[in-house]
């Protein structure tokens, strides 16, 4: 048997897509026009590569970009002054501060100064909130695009068996929740479970997010399952030096004969990321202005 | 085998014991007595008992309790306006809302009106994001009393496999990251779950709350096995005409020959749950006044 390759480039094109329709017609019909302040402070070079990449697709779904570049020695006051200003301004739908900060500032706080209403990543302890007492929030946005991969490739997740694989905030224990609510039984696994691959092979959906290249083998997972692989592990490249390759969680290649459908790495969650902060922007901009949210966008 | 029975209810007198101690320090040391707000709307006869309850243990343990009855007519704007002011009082370091409350008042805008730092029931988005998040917070009081049960069975929770049967805001979501933080592998079950007999068997700690009359049977449990019953189900009497009798979730008579330990019903985790309402109201003090928690009642 060989699994199903979950193109998640081409579903988050598809999901650009459709943000774009409907933030035309946001546009045309309602004179709105959705927009993302990304808060970039310092100068370290992954950190502007990846606001760079939101930027551009920010703009291309047609949604207005504001790029806030601070020096590496703002302030927190100063900080919070432009969070301040940004939370009042209703141009602005979506806040993000590109993480991490420099040492002298606490990422805890500024995402708790972020009005939770504006907090397109999904961070703070008001939205981690709403997600575990099932109210309406923004979501991780990880976990989120995991969520409608998975919706994706199976439209009623309810009743089966889901492994979550690692406990961070940012990613598993949102993922839980968000497959909870699916009706999934499920089972948050991590480094201290006792018997992982005993753990991992009773699931019908096996979702891992724990930075250990290629730790899921093939005989930890049920025949048939759906695997999907958040891991991100750079390694020197095998057979070009110099140059270094993307590893996940899951050994791609033996997991593949076994499973009926997996994502790869690079090409399979990552793309999703900046998909949803997208589709989170449209969906807080949706609420602020009181018109239907995004159908298929948000939990 | 038989199992040791949990006596929950000599184990609150001795939580209650240590909260008294702590409250006498307190009061001496400090010049500082905790106090419990209880806000009862209309004339609900259930909720006359439990609020008589809480008073009385709240005063036995040497702590202020403010109890206030307002008509069953109460309008929303005259309860805000009164937990507002118990938010404001420095003399009261917890406030709670005896549930239910008539139809005309909404129970989420209630818990959302307290401040975080007095809702002692643990019940407010804020408090389930800091659960979630893993922060200090203020944890629903029955989760809260069914660690302490399994923390003085079991000193060391890490790497046994919980099942959680049932997942409301108010028991077993927060029970899951309860365990979760004890580094267990949580599973979390519920309605949903495809083979839940197979699900339970497998854990090593079962904490049943969904209210279905001994619905977990000797079958399910694996020998050795610690089982927390959250249920209770009132049901005519067998023996006596015209009486009642409780029942749990778990068929007592038979699980109590595999299980390792067990707690009954009545007089298992019921009586936990005022004496974790006493210790969070002392948390609450303490940390107002910038005091050490106490120790071993709070996460």
């Amino acid at each position: 048997m060989s699994a199903t390759i979950i193109d998640g480039k081409a579903f988050a094109a598809d999901i650009r897509e459709k943000i774009s329709d409907h933030v035309t017609r946001l546009r045309e019909e309602n004179g709105i026009i959705p927009g993302l302040a990304v808060v970039l402070v310092g100068e370290d070079p992954a950190s502007e590569v990846y606001v760079a990449a939101k930027h551009k697709q920010t703009t291309e779904v047609g949604m207005r970009s504001f790029k806030h570049a601070l020096p590496a020695d703002t302030s927190e006051a100063d900080l919070f002054a432009l969070i301040d200003k940004l939370n009042a301004d209703p141009e602005v739908h979506g806040i993000l501060c590109q993480f991490p900060v420099p040492d002298h500032l606490d990422e805890r706080a500024i995402v708790a100064r972020i009005d939770p209403s504006k907090d397109v990543d999904g961070l703070s302890v008001v939205n981690a909130g709403l997600l575990a007492s099932g109210e309406k929030g923004l979501v991780s946005c990880t976990p989120l695009g995991c969520l409608m991969l998975l919706r994706d490739r199976i439209p009623n997740l309810s009743g089966l068996d889901a492994v979550v694989i690692g406990r961070s905030n940012l990613f598993g224990k949102p993922m839980a929740q968000l497959l909870l609510r699916e009706n999934c039984t499920v089972t948050i696994a991590h480094s201290r479970t006792k018997d992982l691959a005993e753990t991992v092979r009773r699931a019908d959906i096996v979702v891992a997010a724990v930075g250990r290249a290629e730790m899921v083998k093939a005989d930890w997972v049920k025949s048939g399952a759906t695997v999907i692989d958040v891991g991100i592990t750079r390694i020197p490249h095998p057979d070009k030096p110099g140059k270094t390759k993307l590893l996940g969680d899951v050994a791609f290649d033996e997991v593949s004969e076994v499973a009926g459908a997996i994502t790869p790495v690079p090409g399979g969650v990552g793309p999703m990321t900046i998909a949803c902060l997208l589709a989170n922007t449209l969906t807080a901009c949706c609420r602020a202005h009181d018109l239907d949210e995004p159908e298929g966008l948000t939990v």
